[in-house]
């Protein structure tokens, strides 16, 4: 039963959001104890350019290097 | 006044959208009795990389046939 | 797999939100042939003090009769 | 720490939301007295087929011009 | 049609609420020019005890004074 | 920047959720390498009334024992 769902920057790669599923889960089951299959994770890329922090862009704020 | 928020798998056609955009107001309406125009439908595509289910991404678990 | 999440002002009942479950479900199910198993909604209540619209709280707004 | 997601249609310039980082994190340090690095603003485009009102999608209902 | 979502620990008065409201509904207006009866405000009010950072409660790491 | 939303059955404890949020923030910070302080959780307890789980609700479908 939890829905899980994160938001981070663009540009994890497929393998770190498959681990990110499978770690964030394990988390969650051994938190609360429900079984893992109940468990849904949903990740949610987000542009820089539309990540504000301190009323600054994060695309500004922490550019890519 | 509600606003409804429905994540699904990518893939569905504008058709689908617009059949669920619908039919999903229609519910709230009959379920509540609120005027249509109060309803707003947000539909978000997720890729099935990005969606765990049990730990394991959708796009593992459920492979496109 | 579908999630949807409903926002809507406090002061639904019991029978209406299972109402509404019921029917956005199906709504779902009918518009993007999933099985029903895969739904999930999740009914968020919110305080008319704290929905805005036009700038103005809903309590101030659409006052209660 | 407030956390502030703002959904809107698709077609904002990278400078509207520059704009709209900045305006709403002072609106929000100014009504709750928070320090501005504690805000975080996180913006979804949302296509118009994706994003119904009154039961038909936006882009039927308001096309662009 | 902008929706924003603004989640802030619990505490604010009714008064702040209806500022906040007010103030963002014009930062939203004024960065990118709809009409202020198309934007939606909700506010959702977050127990320091549910809200994380850094791996421990806000509760914890900010304790009211 | 991570943000985590974690939405699961009201009734879990101050201490299970303390768990949640360290357990959940040591994942994150192992799958994609953000430093912790960069990561806030928000989690939400739903009554099971307003949780649907294939047309019916939580309280109904899986009631407390």
């Amino acid at each position: 039963m939890p829905v899980v769902h994160i938001e981070l920057w663009k540009g994890r790669t497929k393998e770190q959001k498959t681990k990110l599923i499978k770690n964030v889960t394990s988390a969650v089951v051994s938190s609360i104890g429900c079984p893992p299959d109940a468990v849904e994770v949903i990740i949610t890329d987000v542009d820089k350019d539309s990540w504000g922090i301190g009323g600054e862009p994060a695309s500004v704020k922490f550019p890519d290097k």
